[in-house]
């Protein structure tokens, strides 16, 4: 039987890979007979910071992202005994991306699965957040709608633990502006915003010191956590 | 102003660094003038790693664990300009120890917070299990006595998304056989074992076929995942 890999793929592609992969996903990524991908593009230029040209031209791709129907297909070469790896667009697969479908198919055929370390944008605001960890929820993305938002944003605030989500880069100061307004002043708030990025930031404190910061977070990409007493 | 670094640690001992943590935990840990553990045993064992046996016997370290009742202590050196590093007995600190109360405490007096990426049994298992994580809940321990924790299971049975928990090792194989007879036939249950190690096992299957499954977990630590339909 043949075996997955889930491959970490880097939080901005800019990175250096030795910085935030362990020496094995090398080791994974010269394995592979070929690798299952949100983007093409995205893969190639992937595979370009571990291979050389020839093994890069090699290397057959196939894609696996909200369009693709046909999940036997992708797995059909491992059922033959070959070893292919998996990658997102970005962090580690089968978080906030269509993997984890295929990761099921490929237990109900008994192929080995396994997950290397890598950066996970949800773990390490987490870790950098400074709230209760013991009890926690990710919530993806939450509804667009400001009315849907809004009740979501209170309805999370009523409940134990810490809650956390994303959002898209565009609209993360508008979430920025609404938290500030809705939440209650004693509520901590945590914004960590272009993690493993030169240009990290992560500043967690009450809503009311919130009201007096500065901070601002134009288009960056961020994670938002939210903990009240 | 000082700076903290969260650092990773493995999920075994015996391990190798190289295979889990990429080289700037290494870079890091030759960095920092101070180590907060929870145990000095596992942290002198965690050094021993990385530095030689003079730049160890240099190295101060404290203590932070359920005891702890004066963290201004720990950060005093960090206010005054020091580099510290903050490890957990197991894994990515911060998550299911005291840790988080040391970096919100570190935000309140500008401290810079650093994560660095290392294996977490939590994301590793999400990975693992082939169910959604767009929406999931770690839980820490569920409760002890066996009314509390059949409810509590369930409980989260009928919540949508994906719900995760960790066991005492020596209870994992109890938890198994419990969730084998209260849940429902076509919940999903994921059992992911020993992550990281050579003795690494991970099976998703609905809970009909986990009946007719002979797995057995033994005294491994483990975490549990559930996914209702």
């Amino acid at each position: 039987m043949g075996k997955l890999y889930l491959l970490p793929n880097l939080l901005d592609e800019s990175l250096n890979i030795e910085d935030f992969f362990p020496k094995r996903v090398r080791n994974a990524v010269e394995e592979i007979q070929g690798l299952i991908c949100e983007s093409e593009k995205i893969a190639r230029r992937y595979l370009r910071k571990f291979l050389s040209h020839d093994e890069m031209a090699k290397m057959p791709l196939t894609l696996l992202n909200e369009h693709t129907e046909d999940l036997g297909a992708l797995i059909a070469p491992l059922k033959k005994g070959e070893v292919w790896g998996l990658i997102s667009d970005a962090g580690l697969p089968c978080i906030a991306d269509p993997g984890a479908k295929l990761v099921w198919l490929a237990h109900q055929n008994n192929i080995e699965v396994e997950a290397l370390i890598g950066p996970s944008s949800i773990i390490l605001a987490l870790q950098l957040s400074g709230f209760d960890a013991q009890n926690f929820s990710f919530h993806g993305y939450l509804p667009r709608k400001e009315g849907e938002l809004n009740s979501k944003i209170l309805e999370l605030e009523k409940k134990k633990g810490t809650h956390l989500w994303i959002e898209v880069p565009y609209r993360s100061q508008k979430m920025l502006d609404l938290l500030k307004r809705v939440l209650k002043p004693n509520t901590r708030l945590c914004v960590a915003a272009n993690l493993t990025m030169p240009t990290q930031k992560a500043r967690s404190q009450n809503v009311s010191d919130w009201k007096k910061d500065s901070f601002s977070l134009g288009k960056e990409p961020a994670v938002f956590l939210i903990n009240a007493p």
